[in-house]
């Protein structure tokens, strides 16, 4: 919160008080709980994993309604829990429908959410969902080379420490090439936070559209980056280029995202208003968007063919790579469901054999199968519990169907009411506390959460 | 084809000579296919059972189409292979805008399409898929009491002249019912072949709407029997009620519909604009339609209030009980998927442990399970895959949706351009071909199909 400060300043701002007393309430709390829980065990076991991994996320998203609060540019409790929980989740929905009118500190305190949250998202899945067996997790991220695996504690630091240093740089580095392109800190400081966290939120009332060519490219770039696997970077980093591409999800990611890019581009050239040139870049930023869960916009897809609609829309289903900042499914589960399932069909001739699947050339267990059956199962219940009781608050068929995906796959902008071009205030109060849950949920990869409301969870 | 010459000749149509072509076309053909086949061997194996199935549905509907064609009332071979292969798979999906300006002897060679289809499902579901292993349907449908279970000709050949008897017995039961209510031999006849094969087909353009309280409950009431197992018919013929009310899925089937229709007739009074009686009686109606998937209609649901608009959107996902007439994913798999997936967080707690899904107080095997969730896969999977063929297509989104579920659960009716008060006229040719796909797809429970398409089912 401190950080928005100076940009307050800078731009002679009088709201920059409310930074000021958010940041002293929250760090007054932290330390007062830091006091008294400072020699506590540390040996944390699966249980407390859960509940810590839950209710922070919950906490962070309380205390960061301060700023929008106590400034009253959000004076709403709802409005101000769902502007935080969308970016520390860094979904990107948000309900100011005016973006620009807000002072710039408050503006820096809305992107930094999301940068706070992809951090934490980065060490969550590659460090302690793989622990906790969170929907096959353990698979799809490879142990971090040279880490001692033998204590929970020194191992999530050290990982930590090795992946938040790639963020860090990655978003230096967008930040350097955007004010190439004649963004100014600000702008290009909040534009990198939202994209390598994949989130969304912008400073402009026109998210993306109003910049050059070659700020969208940038932005392409990264927001690519940010939906790849963080250890391949720190594999990458270390001239281990070979093993980046031999791995599976890799490689579908890049091909998914390019092709469909593709197809869409192709249709807007042909079928479209703009050059070529444009068409493309519109398609593909579009799909990188949409497939990484970021959730900028450069066009308003609606408008789009209905067919392009469709694909989008298809395609928000799909998620980021495991162990990146995208939300959703994920890349590595899916291509496990289909590998899977195409393997049906020679088990059901051979009911006595034992097919397995393979990824990245290695059988994968039963029980990862199994896990990730699970969590695509779960998955699709709660997108029809979502679209059901959104629309018993209400909503019409396409916002529901359109709230339920863009929230639980983190990704912002959906169809229907809360399309690209619009924005989440209209909904009802509870609809928004539904959204906000589902963003949790998807976020913290469903059984995080569900689990707390399981009665054998609490069971001795 | 041959049945209905009879009411063409009632009602003193000139038409009827196309139903005697038919009828004489394809009883030639099958008198020379069957002639050069008299010898060969009857040892058909699982392999042989998958073609014989698939092609039986489409071969029947090739020449099915034939009293259309003849007739020139529906001179394309797209619309008379839908409407054909839409009877057969007792669908419901219609092209024909004026149903009543067809003759008789043609409208009741259209209801005999679905009665033929319902008694091929029949013995398809209760003697032959359980065979075949598709779907888990081995758990759900008991064993036929008093049946020789060592050969699999004599014992299908039993089976299925027990489960016809109770088709046929119920049939005539309504038909006699609805005779009752002032309908003539012709309609009631015609309206029972569609009730009892969960299909749909009217002989009137307002479907049941314009019929009585007194025939819409009779239709509700048998609406209800096709839905259910047929093996529990034959068990309550025997005296055995217990059974029945101790089988799972029927009373999950019971307390589901009646529990939805409560909720739809409740809100339907509040705020419709029809009596009590008439709101409840529609809601209903409209749920037993839905959920058994005969796809009949009392009053169009998309202008009912958005959310039970939803609600009866989200019933098309059921289906109706595993061993009826009814299509869909079935109440039986969704019971287990959903006792599966609560248990999953028991296992996330005790990895070690292994945790049975329980059905009929029985232990479930994880073969069972395996494949009742290999069924919801690729039920989703095809879903999506429709919606997207269908939206390339030129279909906006809720018509493709629509037309796919619809299609798929073999329901008839669906939302957006193919709903209530609309059919399948309008869509492209190429739309109508994957409609006709997917009934087929979803009828025969998808593997039947889908594995034709495998390599490893055409390797020796």
């Amino acid at each position: 919160m401190f950080t928005g400060i100076p940009f307050s300043l800078c731009y002679c701002e009088q709201k920059c008080l409310s930074l000021l007393h958010s940041g002293l309430i929250t760090f007054s709390v932290g330390a007062i709980l830091w006091f008294f829980t400072r020699k506590a065990d540390r040996n944390i076991g699966k249980r407390e994993g859960y509940i810590i991994v839950s209710f922070a996320w919950v906490t962070i998203s309380l205390f960061g309604t301060l700023p929008y609060l106590i400034s009253n540019y959000i004076p709403n409790f709802t409005d101000a829990f769902f502007e935080t929980i969308s970016g520390f989740t860094t979904t990107g929905a948000t309900i100011i429908a005016d973006i620009e009118s807000l002072p710039k500190g408050l503006l820096f305190w809305r992107s930094m959410t999301h940068w706070i949250g992809g951090m934490g998202i980065i060490v969550l899945s590659v460090a302690i969902l793989p622990l906790l067996g969170i929907g096959g997790m353990q698979l799809f991220v490879a142990e971090m080379p040279g880490i001692t695996p033998d204590k929970l504690h020194p191992r999530i630091t050290q990982t930590a420490k090795r992946l938040w240093l790639i963020y860090v740089i990655l978003t230096f580095a967008e930040t350097i090439f955007l004010m190439f392109g004649g963004l100014d800190l600000f702008d290009a400081l909040c534009h990198s936070f939202a994209t390598m966290a994949t989130g969304g939120f912008s400073t402009q009332n026109a998210s993306i559209a109003n910049y050059s060519a070659y700020i969208q490219y940038v932005i392409i770039l990264f927001m690519i980056f940010a939906g790849t696997n963080f250890t391949l970077h720190y594999l990458a980093m270390h001239g281990k280029i070979r093993e980046v591409w031999q791995n599976e999800e890799y490689r579908y990611y890049i091909l998914l995202t390019f092709g469909f890019a593709l197809i869409v581009g192709v249709i807007l050239a042909i079928f479209g208003k703009s050059g070529i040139e444009e068409s493309f870049r519109n398609g593909l930023f579009q799909v990188v968007s949409i497939v990484t869960t970021t959730g900028f916009i450069t066009s308003d897809y609606l408008l789009w063919p209905g067919y392009i609609w469709v694909i989008i829309f298809l395609l928000m289903f799909i998620g980021g790579s495991a162990g990146s900042t995208g939300g959703g499914i994920k890349i590595a589960r899916q291509i496990l469901l289909w590998k899977n399932s195409a393997l049906e069909f020679k088990r059901m001739m051979h009911p006595k054999a034992v097919i397995p699947v393979r990824f990245n050339k290695k059988v994968v267990s039963q029980e990862i199968i199994h896990l990730v059956v699970a969590f695509f199962l779960f998955y699709v219940l709660i997108f029809f519990a979502g679209t059901f009781v959104l629309s018993l608050l209400g909503l019409d068929f396409e916002t529901a169907i359109g709230t339920t995906i863009a929230s639980l796959g983190n990704i912002g902008p959906g169809i229907g009411g809360v399309g690209p071009v619009e924005n989440y205030a209209g909904l009802p109060n509870a609809a928004k506390w539904i959204s906000a849950f589902l963003m949790l949920l998807g976020r913290l990869e469903l059984f995080t959460i569900l689990i707390l409301f399981s009665p054998s969870f609490w069971k001795k």
